[in-house]
């Protein structure tokens, strides 16, 4: 029980000396990442750099108590800083005092939220999320990311957070472009693309040792932080126009309680709901992924609560909301970590950095931080998906160009609420046709099949016709109208008979509806039968009044209906395996 | 093409002295019931009795024109009188100016929605509207329009929309009671109960033929209107403080084009959206019950084009919002009506009554036609489906009993839009978890059974899942999990198959989720294996990259891939008859 709430106390039972060695290489390598990217995405929601670090502090430590991932890297992530972004400046403008406050406030709900829905087994609601509503909004997400950082690359200042209002901005101010922060820039980012493929490669050219080309390979934020960092000190690059980080406290985040304010919480309810959905998904995603490929467990009711519990630690030590990220937790899994001690190891490396290490990011510039950011999301960026989606289904496809095209040009709420909104919709619509066969006879046999494919054997008094999904209340409509129509089109039918074998479960409004269907054709002289009616199916129908009003009968299997109703077209027909078969086993109820 | 524009000329040409001699009997008996109750829902909403009269006349000419149900009664009814009073006096304040031309403009919006509907084909969203939910909210509606006739019983006034405003509000002003109204309208009230049932038998008993005491006993609200009409204007009952329905002005509605106001549209948008899918849904459900009866044919389509262009007649000539009433329907059906020019003859009786009647109205007291509104929704109350629901699923039951209590405490709007919102996220609830069948072999034979229920041979190296359900995004996520936890859980497994006989479609992120489960048991060393896929799901697989990435095989049928994948267990099975069946039909395809 114990070892449920804390998985620590599981696997921390089983370290070594040999998996904490693991641990801490693969710790060291994720650190050399995460604290640039924490940083950098702390500039992205518009908060100081140290909001980065202390996020990449207590809630990893946090995760780490509570997580059930081996392999997840928790910490601020590109879409999840963009959404915090978005959400605080419409609640207090940027730069001011409550903007700080505003973050931790939606880091409090977020974490409040996902650990509700662990405890209530809620995270059913983040399935509301499609995978191609996921991946448009993502792709979009990194294109607003991208464009944001624009001006830290032109040195120039912009504003807006959707496309129609940021291409004007930059446009506008495209003139005051900084030289030197362009030159700087584009050096690291030229750098960073070369490195995400070449670094490797290139050092195990010059000789290095395959572990230690790829391990180097893996440091080329590192160096671009470094040699940018150095670049500019020693060219006193400030003063020509180059913004540098700056100074950050030097030493550890301080426990804090945040006023937290009332009409704030409620402003920022709804997203922080959509923050926790998405930084959920993420993180499960590739949670699973990694799980699965050392067949370790994982528990998704656990994870949101793991996950909660550090954007909780994140509202009370000054930092910003937080989740799984994509690119650090398949280089911790790469780099080889064992144990969610590597995560632990991770946030130690953070400490002393933010003991010891604090002077020498002075003169880190920005442009830097925006180039590790859009090496980072063009990773996200997948436009492949949408062609193949399209290709695929035409629904899913509409899903995903709306949602697209919404977060571009209406913002990230707008987009997130229209896919899901429009997915939801489209699912009931198409939950709503479900597809129903007429059957007719396989001449001689006791196989059934749907009319309009085959050339089959169909009785002219009988209708029969098989419903191809469980019914309920956005479909029952559907199977009343087409009983009705053929209905009022045959004059000569007396008896319907439906085809149950691929219904799973009905509600009451498909209760009610069987039992329209009955009263209607019972009033105008038809009888209605019921033929191989699954046992939970007959379970609901026993507790209705359906089949004492039930002027036709229940049949065990089709071909038994079509022998009693039809014997003119079942008098040549062999014996029915199938039916033999539903009587020996006794799987269905007897009528 | 234009008959199926104009129904009329369908049925029309068909016309003849016999049907007409049977229309105009019906449309006689129905106009008798409809006058007194056209004014009463009038007075219901709050608006002049006129406004039910005008509401009976081009609104009945438009539905005959364009309806497709032969009997259908159309005109003002209890439940959307009383939406439109709470949607209207949110609006303007009842009695200022603009009251009635709210009135006028949700007809118009709940028109214009519906012609919308009808066109675009989406009759679907009415499917939104589960039976349980319709059920109780008619429920609570009878209840408040009860509740909302008390003051006229008692001749007091009272305040509210909802039983807690409401209730008070009675009690406050008890005290102030009229004893007079309250006599009349208990005379009324028990006159009316009793002929329900009474009137009839005991016209028959005292000699009458049967045709003819069925006849009267139809005719209660007539001598009831009458007497008590008769009874106030005699015994000067205004003086004595009963109140009357005073003078209606006399003559047709003349066509007027009201000035609508941008702002009273967009106030209005949402309740008339209600109002057109509440209407259409009483509307449909009668109507197809006695066009079942007759095997009579049924557009939805038309009908809610031609619902709309009746709330279109309303907008247009001073009424209120229309739809199809069940109590005159079914006495419309009952009476004899053959076509909709029973319809059009019962506008006819109205017009009559308009230009020549309506001095004979002035002294009906307003607690008859209270009296009428009580009796009439209590056929509308129908407590007892809440307990059938509640046996037959507690799903729909507790959509049911969160539609009735916030109906009946918070108002119609809230009421209808927790019901909808609680069914579809109840609904999307239950398509999360698809039923997932581990499959073991029937001893010795081809068959394949859930390995929870049978005692049944499996192989320890192979997971063969059956899912019961399409795969979409609400529910692929429980597919992953389930195949993520038996591996996890089963060191010694080598293979997983897939057997897809239930499943009827995938969407995108079915195919998604299928790849990367695909991966993810590649990943560690799992072959994935899909077995007896139908056809249109096969198509889509095609279309994406899961085929050419699967690291298994696609089986025609489970028992083929058992018996290359666990031969062991397999040697002693006979020959498979489904097997054989699905290679001899070839209708599903080849892996």
């Amino acid at each position: 029980m114990l070892k449920r709430i804390f998985p620590i106390l599981a696997w921390g039972v089983q370290l070594n000396r040999a998996t904490l060695g693991k641990d801490l290489m693969a710790a060291l390598v994720v650190a050399v990442m995460l604290i640039p990217q924490a940083m950098a995405y702390a500039m992205l929601a518009g908060l100081p750099p140290q909001a980065g670090l202390y996020a990449s502090l207590v809630p990893l430590l946090l995760y780490g108590v509570f997580g059930t991932s081996r392999t997840l890297a928790v910490g601020p992530v590109a879409v999840v800083s963009l959404m915090t972004a978005v959400a605080i400046s419409e609640v207090s403008p940027p730069g001011s005092a409550d903007y700080h406050l505003a973050a931790l406030t939606l880091a409090l709900l977020s974490g409040a939220f996902m650990v509700l829905m662990g405890l209530l087994r809620l995270g059913f609601l983040t399935q509301l999320l499609s995978h191609p509503v996921i991946s448009a909004f993502i792709s979009a997400a990194a294109i607003l990311i991208a464009g944001s950082q624009v001006r830290h690359l032109l040195g120039i200042t912009t504003t807006g957070k959707t496309l129609p209002e940021l291409l004007p901005s930059v446009a506008a101010n495209l003139s005051s472009t900084n030289v030197v922060t362009l030159a700087l820039a584009s050096a690291v980012l030229v750098f960073l693309l070369w490195s995400r493929r070449g670094l490797a490669t290139a050092l195990r050219r010059l000789g290095l040792a395959a572990d230690l080309a790829t391990l180097l390979g893996r440091s080329a934020l590192l160096v671009a932080v470094l040699l940018s960092t150095l670049a500019v000190w020693a060219l006193d690059l400030p003063s020509h126009g180059v913004s540098v980080v700056g100074a950050i406290p030097r030493g550890l985040p301080s426990l804090s309680r945040p006023e937290f304010s009332w009409e704030m919480l409620q402003a920022l309810a709804l997203p922080a709901t959509m923050i926790a959905l998405i930084g959920f998904v993420e993180s499960i995603s590739i949670a699973k992924t990694l799980a699965a490929k050392r067949r370790q467990h994982l528990d998704p009711d656990r994870e949101l609560i793991a996950l909660g519990a550090a954007n909780f630690g994140a509202a009370f030590t000054g930092a910003m909301p937080v989740t799984g990220g994509l690119s650090r937790s398949m280089v911790n899994f790469d780099a080889g970590a064992q144990t969610p001690a590597a995560g632990l190891l991770t946030a130690l490396t953070v400490a002393l950095v933010l003991l010891f290490l604090t002077p020498l990011l002075y003169f880190l510039p920005q442009a830097t931080l925006a180039a590790i950011i859009i090496v980072a999301v063009l990773a996200l960026l997948d436009l492949e998906t949408l062609r193949h989606t399209w290709r695929l289904s035409k629904a899913d496809g509409a899903a995903m160009v709306t949602t697209f095209g919404v977060t571009l040009t209406l913002g990230v709420a707008a987009g997130l609420l229209a896919g899901v909104g429009l997915s939801v919709l489209l699912h009931l619509f198409f939950t709503t046709r479900p597809h129903i066969a007429r059957l007719g006879q396989v001449a001689g046999t006791a196989h059934y099949r749907n009319v309009d494919r085959h050339a089959l054997v169909t009785a002219p008094h009988v209708l029969a016709l098989r419903v191809d999904e469980s019914l309920y209340f956005p479909n029952v409509a559907i199977l009343e109208r087409r009983i009705g129509e053929d209905v009022a089109a045959q004059p000569e039918l007396t008896d319907v008979v439906l085809v149950c074998a691929a219904i799973n479960t009905v509600d009451a409004s498909a209760v009610e509806s069987l039992m329209a269907i009955n009263q209607r054709l019972a009033s105008s002289g038809l009888r209605f039968h019921l033929a191989e009616v699954k046992g939970p199916v007959m379970d609901r129908l026993q507790r209705s009044p359906l089949l004492q009003a039930l002027s036709g009968q229940v049949f065990l299997c089709h071909h038994d209906a079509m022998q009693a109703l039809a014997p003119e077209i079942t008098a040549t027909a062999d014996t029915s395996p199938r039916c033999a078969h539903l009587q020996r086993t006794g799987t269905a109820p007897q009528g």
